[in-house]
């Protein structure tokens, strides 16, 4: 067994490793040993890293002949990729928390896999502890997956949290967040969705058996989302939760549909809804199945000791592959599904519109909004003079349809200013 | 592969075997076909259900050469365990929803899937279609489970929850839970906690590594649950819910703990844990585990179609086992705790009293705890004269010691009447 990495993950898995020992030896059948650390600095002292481990020949590390398992929690594309490839054309099985790589190359992976006939587990890379993937791998295997509805980033959850409880404006939380180690330094694959949208391409690709790649997902991040957005959604008796979407979306005939719509932004969900209760950096993810019906799996979805559960949890599932001398199952993507591009998925918009207080601006709106073939689900004027305000929502519509009607309205004089537009989902669960 | 049974979840799963049958096939690599069902009744009309395959053989069927996989959804233990034995006796794997006979005897059926190298799944037989034992089984294979707790009954969460939100009475609310279909005309089993108990057994069996039958599990049902005990949870912010709980009990040394502590009973839980808003029918399980933090799983926990998604998820596993040519992890319950009495269990209660309105009765009552060694934690008088009530909420003890001071407090002349006692859980979550 070789270790990738050791930084906050490899640290909590080298120390699970040891206090665990006893359990996970009865559990697998023989014990779990490591044979080597690849770090980029073997020197640097790490407490509770046996320092004859370290070493920085990590390529060396993987191909050697005593390790029959390794585990990468480096993260990023290179050089991970190469020391996976390397590691399953040498015959090892490998454990893997790295979402990046999965969500941005996961078919070269699994077809490695298959031609090597080795295991590639990946629980830890979507949701910390959460068993997410293993139940969509395998559980809901026999079962027909329409919708998983997801907050998968917790750093993200916790500022919208904070807007939401405290009234903080958008800057004012992500300092709060950083200062409590919720957020880094640099926040940017957090608040603009990166993160979340590789874990959008992970889960779509298992929920609908067919090839999602991060470059799929179309991905809008929170870092416009205002006080005025967030205390519409209160009004309206919703939240804004950034959401990863992967939806079948259906056709007129066919079970399989006319293809997948993959997608990360935030919107309004109904304070009712299980989702909407999920607080601070917590994660959880919705699924709907035709036969299981609707199904959540909540907890936290990121730190050490949470991913560095799920990494052992994989490893023990690999070591016993291992041991009864045959792989588990390698993901199929037989469906090959298409990504529907976002202008033709149908969502439901939340508008405010700052307003002339004049006769007939709730005509001329009303009109545009026809003319895209946009159906209203309900509009109200809110405040008067300087104040007025029109507050719209929508039926379910294309998107692009959406998006032209409310540029449009952009340019109308007796339309002061778009004062909010927020996607509204879930509204039908 | 071969059926036993066709009630409500046997003809879901035939229905989902013909309608998926392309899916299922792409997934496991061969086509899934079955041999033969076998019913007491096969002269029987089973709308959806292929006359050709029934037959009255149950022992014949699942010793044909042409069966490797036998599904059994008929309940209850006999015949059901000697068709699983002579299954996996003569090489066939088995997918069964039944979990009286897995609380009762698992260890027989566990034993013979080692010996025979047979699988045994079982996803469908606690909390329908939520993907839980394979978690359990699986992804915290490598973390250390503190804690499960669980609403497993849909039955009885309905029948609280009716009480709770229309201030029913229990018969009130059970009358109408059976005229919709959420109970049984004979209720029973699940009123009195008997489906729970099986459902503990069988997580805790899992979620620590050693050998619990149903016989083990501490079970008192919701029939004394008054409006009064729901009433007065309502006023300490709490809600009651029948409890399905699974501990590891600490020791003073060593990581396993001094025993495990299986029980089912009605309890209050503070509002704001993620179970207390678990409405209607639906089944949710929170675990907690020291790397992983708390879980939760929420879903509909019965009903044909959700069981038959797990007994399909488990049936496209056993199919992919089958075809590696080697089954999947065997239950290993190497810990082998001991089960601790109840008496010996460390919980909280809430006791209401109606008392005489004399000075020093607070005393004498705050003395018979403090003569059992029981803290309190709070205690306070509502009312005066004829409606005097003393409210006492405890902080852990032995049960034994709690229940020995309530039976106490009955026989004293200022104590009319002991007007609720409810054990309070999940306070420290």
């Amino acid at each position: 067994m070789a270790l990738l990495g050791c930084g906050v993950v490899g640290t909590e898995v080298v120390r699970l490793l040891r206090e665990q020992a006893g359990d996970l030896a009865a559990r697998v059948g023989v014990p779990l040993e490591l044979a080597g650390i690849a770090v980029r600095r073997p020197e640097r002292v790490r407490e509770g890293v046996p320092r004859e481990l370290l070493t920085s020949d990590a390529q060396g590390l993987v191909t050697r002949d005593d390790v029959d398992i390794v585990i990468e929690v480096i993260g990023g594309i290179e050089p991970a990729r190469t020391l996976i490839l390397e590691a399953m054309k040498t015959g090892k099985s490998v454990v893997t928390a790295n979402k990046a790589l999965l969500a941005e190359d996961g078919a070269t992976l699994f077809a490695a896999a298959r031609e090597y006939g080795a295991d590639l587990y990946y629980e830890a890379s979507v949701a910390g502890a959460i068993p997410l993937l293993r139940p969509l791998r395998e559980s809901l295997v026999g079962d027909h997956v329409h919708r998983v509805l997801g907050i998968v980033n917790g750093t993200t959850n916790y500022i919208l949290d904070q807007m939401d409880t405290n009234g903080a404006g958008f800057n004012e939380a992500l300092e709060e967040a950083q200062a409590l180690g919720f957020a880094e330094a640099d926040p940017t694959a957090d608040v603009e969705g990166f993160d979340a949208a590789a874990k959008a391409a992970i889960l779509a690709q298992l929920a609908f058996h067919t090839p999602v790649t991060a470059a799929d997902v179309h991905r809008e991040g929170i870092t416009e989302v205002s006080s005025a957005d967030v205390a519409g959604a209160r009004e309206a008796g919703s939240v804004v939760k950034l959401l990863a979407i992967c939806e079948r979306v259906p056709a007129a005939e066919g079970r399989n549909g006319r293809g997948v719509s993959v997608r990360v932004y935030p919107a309004m969900i109904p304070r009712t809804h299980p989702l909407a209760s999920v607080r601070e950096a917590y994660n959880a993810v919705f699924v709907e199945a035709e036969s299981a019906g609707s199904l959540m799996f909540y907890g936290a979805g990121a730190g050490g000791a949470p991913t560095a559960s799920a990494v052992l949890g994989d490893l023990v599932a690999v070591a016993r592959n291992l041991r009864g001398g045959k792989p588990g199952p390698v993901e199929v993507t037989y469906a090959e599904l298409p990504v529907l591009p976002m202008g033709e998925t149908r969502t439901r918009y939340y508008i405010q519109l700052d307003v002339a207080d004049r006769s007939g601006v709730l005509a001329t709106v009303a009109t545009e909004f026809a003319k895209h073939d946009v159906s209203i689900q309900a509009v109200r004027q809110v405040g008067s003079g300087e104040d007025a305000q029109l507050v719209v929502v929508t039926h379910r519509a294309a998107d692009a349809a959406l998006s032209a009607t409310v540029e449009r309205l952009r340019s109308f004089e007796d339309v002061r200013r778009v004062a909010s537009v927020m996607r509204v989902e879930a509204d039908d669960v």
